[in-house]
């Protein structure tokens, strides 16, 4: 038995002894006691469920830091908040992410409305929109998702993670607000200060969709190929060629056909080249995509977008369902300069394999170096134009109207790799103190707890963070050793006889002072616009 | 059939088609139209699940600010943050609610661990002290809980709802912590400016236990009467007497002594009264009690609390296991004032009760004002010594050491209550602008997207959050529409003449000014400094 299935037995049993028992055991519990002396006796695991973590003081220091960054990119371009609920009706949630469906987290039936959390922010996004009939927002919105994934927790995959969408929903002329997402997504990643390079990668749908098309991929087939060819990130040609014609029964020809293309990359010239190419421009649909990519390259040009961070790249998919233009990932260099070590480490990888079939799996993931797997994406997103209306339609049973259609483009950036970068490099720097305190205030001798009190309050009135001893009657190095221990840099001391003159000592608890090594005396009057000007407040 | 049922077996539909059919569908499905048009004949039902609300834009903005205020106060008093899972492992949660267990919402067993969505922060935060034997912390957290209650969305009582807790971990002498946490709730609340008055009612564990005890209540029916005790703020003691006696057995006689003792409510001089009460104080429990309120006044006083905003009041029971020492709520005093409408109100209201039992409910809810219920409390707490080290016991099977026993108090704020309060406020003095943007870059003639997307970059990289209209010729009205419709203050106005000569006009779009009525030329250089002077950046 793992210690998985043990854990889960313990719990059952936990789960199955009736409420009522278990009340009545707690009341009859000595008084004053824990009460949980006889239930202990059924030991339970104390951790997060799996996938999730914690995040305490120095953490947490970090990530307001990259979320008040990206927030500030997000609202410079002109983005409002919006907050939906973790989880959301199951019905919403169906149908919209393809082979990943089968990650998401469900709630229980305990006699209401059958509900799941969320997967992403788009879906709710999108919900919102036909919910209210609003056709037209600039939204950001910082939340946790849920899937039932493998987690990689060292390398920062998760169960529950942290996204920041910002999307644009809104009739408009092509791809404007299309190159703006990116212009944004780029300006927010530069102004975290990774340490690291990254690049853009862009496609099209409608350019698959007629990539596929000339290369004879049956119509029926196109979703489920076009979900392999997304895999080439993670997977070498020949394990996707694999894929499409073993499993997924393309013939080969067609397939070797694909692989010719999807091996493309580049930058506007190769948008110009297969606009001329005798068969590609000949299809309408991939002659629009490429079309849409030209008008791409040229905006982000006038927007001063470094062009060497864009890379049209014909084998980005995205698995997601709902996307019907331009797709965007965003990758860490890093790691994209390895492909080949990527190629063999993900090779024996399962993937996305949810946690229910932990037992079936194949080969080991030990051996495998997470960090190099789909991780190395930090932002992705696209255009999904029919979202909204297909929520609409759903509603009335009918096609959506042109009023219910609302054409979106946004972008998701995954905090949870950038955490993990910018908390080693601030450990590496040793630069994060968590403690907000900037005084304490301590007792030279006989207490003077009610004194402590009397100025704490003086100074949380006036919005001077401040802590003292939880102590009737400290020792000074006691008190000292606190103020230490919390970096705290300015310590106020109270004696007896500087009180009875109405004064306090100040003193610089890290740097040594010259002048005044005791502390310097601060009448109390002038207390407060002392410790503000020694705190720059 | 209910709508709430007719829905339920639309969902039930489905979420039994099976996947790889729904899949087969969707690929099948013409391109370029909305996926849903075949599926669209099962209507889904737009809306976040029930007891749920979305936040947007205006809203949004409200909310930042109640957190920021009241994270600047916690942090003031020295907390640092810490982020938990939004579910725990379902044994983590299980016996630390009482008779409100009932409320938890369960994830579905997909074949890993059992999980619930967490119902407080509370007991999160103590599995994080346990888990990493951390024996001293003060912490914030301000995030969402789940409660599968009786939503009554208008007046703020929500099934997802936020949290915001402040609480002390740590080993300290008797009731320091314990005043600060009220001082701190306190100054949160009044920096909020609420603009209606509370009271913080308190009471303590041992005082009603040791009351229990002299009143001759059976030491296993202690927890049950105390839960019954705090229904007091919602139910008259008529209907209380009837729980105790005819529904929890317990005798007339000694529920009628009880009923003597919940009348009391004061201060200081009525924990002094009862420190003199011939039974109460020969009561070691009752007396422990006591001591602890009197220097809860005495500290209160030392920390400039105003007295009048604190009621020793022996009717305060609060439901949940978990508390060994003071207990606080806070209650608004508009709905405190009118205990009488209170209690005909909520005499006919189930109180609690979760969807499933819906069909089993006596009586009608509809009749009653919800805004008199429960909802009046805007925040609680109290002292928590046995939670931490039931969790290290749990886990070692034996009762908790010395060294894992973490003694803690905290006060947790509902905000949604507070939320509804300042939106009101805001809505009636109609000054709420949820637009981020400063400038909007039009153009006078003849589209110049280049120069628009050009300026706006320039805007952007300074940190001027600016829009302009995505649209290669707009109309000049059209622009103007824009720009008022957002508020935006600034416009920036590229014609030809200006640009040939390295210039664009700046005008304000909100105030006239009489000296520039056009706006006024500014040169591209110096646009950003122009622009920030004038925003005040």
């Amino acid at each position: 038995m793992s210690a998985e299935e043990a854990s889960k037995v313990t719990v059952d049993a936990a789960v199955n002894a009736k409420p009522e028992q278990k009340q009545q055991r707690e009341v009859q519990g000595k008084p004053n006691k824990p009460k949980s002396s006889k239930k202990a006796t059924k030991a339970i695991e104390l951790k997060t469920p799996k996938g999730t973590k914690d995040y305490a003081d120095r953490e947490m220091a970090i990530r307001e830091q990259i979320f008040s960054t990206i927030t500030q990119v997000f609202k410079k371009h002109g983005a409002v908040a919006l907050d939906t609920p973790v989880f959301e009706l199951k019905d919403i949630l169906t149908g919209k992410y393809g082979e990943d469906s089968k990650l998401i987290y469900d709630l229980k039936d305990q006699g209401g409305e059958e509900c799941s959390l969320r997967y992403d922010l788009t879906v709710p996004f999108a919900r919102y929109l036909a919910m209210n009939g609003v056709s037209k927002m600039k939204r950001y919105h910082i939340a946790k998702v849920y899937r039932r994934d493998q987690p990689a927790m060292t390398k920062g995959r998760m169960r529950e993670f942290y996204q920041c969408d910002y999307d644009i929903a809104g009739t408009y002329e092509r791809m404007i607000p299309d190159t703006e997402i990116v212009v944004t997504v780029v300006d927010a990643l530069q102004r975290l200060n990774l340490g690291t390079g990254f690049i853009v990668k862009i496609n099209h749908r409608k350019i698959l969709d007629g990539m596929f098309a000339v290369c004879g991929v049956p119509e029926d087939k196109i979703r489920t190929i076009s979900s392999a060819v997304d895999k080439l990130d993670k997977l070498p040609w020949a394990d996707v060629f694999v894929e499409m014609t073993q499993e997924k029964g393309l013939d080969p020809e067609v397939a070797n056909r694909i692989g010719e293309y999807v091996k493309d990359k580049g930058g506007v010239e190769l948008v110009q080249k297969l606009l001329q190419h005798p068969e590609l421009s000949k299809n309408v649909k991939a002659k629009e995509g490429l079309e849409d990519l030209a008008l791409f390259f040229e905006y982000a040009e006038y927007m001063g977008l470094d062009k060497n961070l864009v890379s049209f790249d014909m084998s980005l998919a995205r698995g997601l369902d709902y996307y019907t233009g331009i797709i965007y990932e965003v990758v860490l260099v890093e790691e994209s300069v390895k492909p080949i070590k990527v190629a063999q480490a993900t090779a024996q990888l399962s993937i996305s394999k949810p946690d229910g079939d932990a037992g079936k799996k194949k080969g080991s993931s030990d051996v495998v170096d997470e960090s190099q797997v789909r991780v190395g994406s930090i932002a992705a997103g696209g255009r999904y134009d029919e979202l909204v209306g297909m929520f609409a339609a759903a509603v009335r049973g009918k096609k959506p109207n042109a009023k219910q259609m609302v054409p979106c483009v946004g972008v998701s950036i995954g905090v949870e790799r950038i955490f993990s970068i910018l908390m080693a490099k601030a450990k590496k720097e040793n630069d994060v103190r968590s403690s907000p305190v900037q005084v304490f205030i301590m007792s030279v001798r006989e207490g003077m707890l009610k004194e402590r009190m009397e100025i704490a309050k003086r100074l949380w009135d006036a919005g001077i963070p401040s802590e003292f001893m939880y102590k009737t009657k400290p020792r000074l190095d006691r008190q000292y050793e606190a103020c230490d221990k919390d970096q705290i840099p300015w310590g106020i001391m109270i004696g007896k006889d500087e009180w009875d003159r109405g004064c306090v000592k100040v003193k610089n608890m890290i740097q040594k002072d010259e002048q005044f090594p005791m502390g310097q005396d601060i009448p109390l009057d002038g207390l407060v616009a002392d410790l503000k000007a020694r705190i720059g407040l």
